[in-house]
């Protein structure tokens, strides 16, 4: 994994792909599948819904720490049933063959096998209790630049999902932001 | 626009698509281009983040309002360009040939030409003054289902998109949720 600049991670999040979020509690890492998030600023902030059902709930409200890990499409089948079991019962990275990588700002591991790592602290966690909706601030991103599979994938809900199709380049009308 | 069951508009949400987002501030309506949001529960409650730098922020603030309308590929041009001027000095329907209907339970209008709309509310502003963050409840919600390109697109930044390409169907694997 390359460093990449912090500058560069909120265009990870922005297209809105399934996304992969790592904890580690107790010194027990964790991970977890997730796709309700969102940039919040080009820091980047970025606020993320976290279930209180969920195992990452509670690691995340005592670390205030995670990793949100970027997969491309070949993972999509281990994405999927990362989110169809629970890190209370299941070692998730030794199952899924998942090879956890140190952080360098965090205790929860990156993934190697994911395009992009970002580390992130729990900046606010204001609606944590009523909206199970936490304030990250990236602190640290990586990417694996040797990667021939780019393509991240979306959920649509119900077990369905799209993958990314066609690039367009449409640089030349973005005159608000040159 | 015939009208979706609004246990399903999570749905147009999570994938994370670019939308344009409508306001209607003191009889005038507007429309801003965001990509910065996601769902919160399947209310569907639905956050976002509008710069107060926009001219829709105060709308959002002052009537509590707004659509958030999905557009999809072949609206690509005008959605980009929506995001590159200010509805301080721009009627933007006019502008960009979109025709405004008349919602249900907000001011703020649908958009004809978009695949799909949903109504909100502004439920939570808690961290609008610090983050730019709303929190919306959707309300109603529409989709023209006869509409052919059903292709949505999502930014990468710096006016990099990816239209929507492969759908995968996983519904078996999803056990956790059967």
């Amino acid at each position: 994994m390359k460093e990449l600049p912090l500058s560069k991670a909120f265009q990870f999040i922005e297209p809105g792909p399934v996304v992969l979020l790592t904890t580690s509690y107790k010194d027990k890492p964790n991970v977890m599948t997730m796709s309700w998030h969102m940039d919040v600023d080009f820091t980047p902030l970025i606020a993320c819904v976290v279930s209180n059902g969920d195992y990452s709930f509670n690691a995340l409200m005592k670390t205030k720490e995670c990793v949100i890990a970027i997969p491309t499409v070949d993972l999509i089948k281990k994405v999927v049933d990362i989110g169809n079991c629970s890190g209370e019962k299941t070692d998730k990275f030794k199952t899924f063959g998942l090879t956890p990588l140190s952080a360098k700002n965090v205790k929860a591991p990156l993934i190697k096998e994911c395009l992009a790592n970002i580390e992130c602290r729990v900046v606010d966690a204001t609606l944590a209790d009523k909206y199970n909706l936490f304030i990250l601030e990236g602190v640290k991103a990586w990417i694996d630049d040797k990667r021939k599979e780019k393509r991240t994938f979306h959920a649509k809900g119900d077990g369905i999902f799209v993958v990314d199709g066609r690039t367009i380049d449409l640089k030349k009308r973005m005159i608000k932001w040159q």
